[in-house]
């Protein structure tokens, strides 16, 4: 298992994009929408692993839930697994709860979320490649 | 530049890494405490990169403070340079603000942190070890 990215709640992705840009001396930023889960995303690649920016497309988004309580800010870490149906086995396994099941998410992935009271406050997200 | 750790705010440490380590499933798990930063450790390694989990020594570590106001949870992240000189010169030229000079951290790092106001309210590391 290995990070995959860590991703950042922010208002306005563009502005956050070209901060986040100038400060860690990243030029090319992808982007992209992932209706389902009601984010617009900047994507910032460092080595094998990313920094996304998450804005939230709308009210209802649970990005803009977490920017009205928290600000903006680090809101979780994802885990890249070659195997997320055999690692979600093993971890409900070990009383690991879960926020959903297995879906689709950026970029081809398939994702779920460990629920945080799981991992001591922390949101984690794990997901698998189309190529992993 | 890449994600050298991801590090949480925890209670207590002994019993968020066996919590982590048996969700993960990484049995080897180090330890080890930066006094400078006020922090008792334990380090998971997830490839190139690493999750830190971090237990307040005493009631004036800012681990202490961050608890006590948010619980527990994600606190910062530390990104890798081969160049760390080079890289805050580089940023402070950009108007990236600092919290404090470049320092030593665990396992023989050298360190400083970006102010979380140059980054959406994300507390950033940045690190260079003795090999990289």
């Amino acid at each position: 298992m290995e990070i995959d990215h860590v991703a950042i709640a922010v208002r306005d992705v563009e502005a956050a994009a070209k901060d986040y840009g100038r400060a860690l001396g990243i030029e090319k930023i992808e982007y992209e929408t992932v209706e389902g889960e009601g984010v617009r995303l900047a994507i910032l690649r460092l080595g094998d692993a990313r920094i996304e920016l998450m804005q939230p497309t709308g009210d209802a988004s649970p990005i803009a839930k977490f920017l009205e309580k928290r600000g903006e800010g680090l809101h979780h870490i994802a885990l890249r697994t070659k195997d997320i149906d055999g690692e979600v086995s093993r971890m409900e396994g070990c009383g690991i709860n879960f926020l959903g099941g297995i879906r689709g998410g950026s970029e081809g992935t398939r994702v779920t979320f460990i629920h945080p009271r799981s991992l001591h406050g922390v949101l984690a997200e794990l997901c698998t490649t189309p190529s992993s």
